[in-house]
């Protein structure tokens, strides 16, 4: 059975995504693109989403074809459409269509793809007892702080992971853990909270900006420093911080067993707090107007 | 005016590339591609072409879904139809079509996307004077010894070059010049050649071994070691080779003025020759059948 899916592509609302695929994005991965949730219908974090594509956009010197307003439009639109109270809204902007050629044409309208799909969250079970990861060269290029389309080395590590009975992969770079193929690395040691500082080697996360908020909220110390591959033996605890995952306890890495923090478990019921909040934050707003 | 292109998308020959885009090559970058040149209607370095192609989707993990001796059926008929003497074949493979999930579903099918189109080659007046580059930091990903659409990189170095007001860009990793964006970097020093081993840092071009064997041929020694940024200033000359550039001389890196070498010339020259060449044992090849 196909899920449902509404496609807004080439400017307009179609059953199909069907479209002309002599398209940059295509063929250099010339494209940025977003993934949004919505819950109860409203996307989430839909601000900060928008300003991290815009922020794409101008580091890839590609002028977006519509303004914050016209997306927010067009999402909320899709999101009618779709009909799905909890949903995923997947948006990739690209430089354009035109015939193959590294030196982009003056003047090619940017594409936009914008799909929206009912979310499937995953199972309990999963965000109870958590996932296993393997450890994979970080071997991605050298601005993953732009989330642009050059994905595929986050492909293969989820491929190999799944290949050798593992959930997912946590990358690492010059012996450090940076993050993982869709999500955020967390570790927790002797009560404070460990992460990847901002720099080109992770994407700025908006689930990790989430977490970070929360921690200080409930008084727990954040330390942006990475983890070293030798440190994960002394792990109290770890996860993944996602827009598809929420927060997922590690259990795992390689053959090093990580146990289950009461931090953890604490901070997945704040995220889950934090997000319906955003949603009545969203509602009481739309009262006012 | 647009060019004519011959489409095969989708198993067949189609007047216009429209297809399904929900597609891992567009969503991941999850593909591979080869760009074959066409003399007098014969695809040149063919088999070499495929083999790499072969290699390519080894490395993914993806499966073809065409033979080599399909490949080459579908081209032969791609250049009749095109009916140019001279002429560009693109062959992009991906993953397939399917919903964006980052692990690939089983048995999706992959897409194999074909265009051929008219060769347009440089002015004689850039071959024979030359072009300039800027450096532009590696930043691209470890394996850029599988030729993958993980090509942003390329496309932002050539971008930038051509605002500063030069032709391309060479790109440097720990301080040694690694490739250019779509062609590989040649240096002559007192009447030697260097180029770039073969590592995971640059693509085992073809056209790099054509002019490697054209060396041996002519006496001229190869040395397979990356040149430091700071040699720059030293070179008796520079060149780069590649499909669509052929040889095409370095005049400047930077600015620092680089001379054309008598060497490069003769490389030149030779490489010409040679390509006119593999027409001939193609044509002979077919007339003993």
């Amino acid at each position: 059975m196909q899920t449902k899916r509404v496609y807004f592509i080439d400017g307009k609302f179609k059953n199909t995504p069907i479209s002309n695929i002599e398209d940059r994005g295509l063929f250099f991965a010339d494209s940025i693109y977003e993934v949004i949730r919505a819950l109860h219908g409203i996307p989430i974090f839909l601000e900060e989403h928008l300003e991290r594509l815009f922020f794409g956009l101008r580091e890839l010197k590609i002028q977006s074809p519509y303004t914050k307003e016209e997306y927010r439009d067009i999402i909320e639109k899709s999101l009618k459409k779709l009909k799905a109270s909890d949903a995923l809204v997947y948006i990739q902007v690209t430089r354009g269509k035109e015939p193959r050629s590294h030196l982009p044409r003056k003047n090619t309208k940017p594409t936009v793809i914008i799909i929206s799909s009912k979310y499937r969250p995953l199972s309990p079970k999963l965000k109870k007892n958590g996932v296993s990861l393997i450890l994979y060269p970080d071997v991605r290029w050298g601005r993953c702080d732009i989330k642009t389309t050059m994905l595929l080395p986050n492909v293969l590590a989820k491929i190999e992971a799944r290949e050798r009975g593992f959930f997912d992969a946590v990358f690492f770079k010059n012996g450090y853990l940076t993050e993982s193929t869709s999500s955020s690395f967390f570790a927790v040691i002797g009560g404070k909270i460990f992460t990847h500082p901002l720099t080109h080697d992770i994407l700025p996360s908006i689930t990790r900006q989430a977490v970070i908020k929360i921690c200080k909220e409930l008084g727990i110390q954040v330390v942006e420093d990475p983890i070293k591959i030798e440190s994960i033996k002394d792990l109290d605890g770890a996860f993944l911080a996602g827009t598809t995952y929420d927060i997922l306890p590690i259990n795992a890495i390689e053959d090093i067993k990580i146990p289950l923090s009461a931090i953890t478990t604490k901070i997945q019921w704040e995220y889950e707090r934090f997000l319906l909040k955003q949603t009545e934050i969203h509602i009481n707003r739309k009262a006012k107007h």
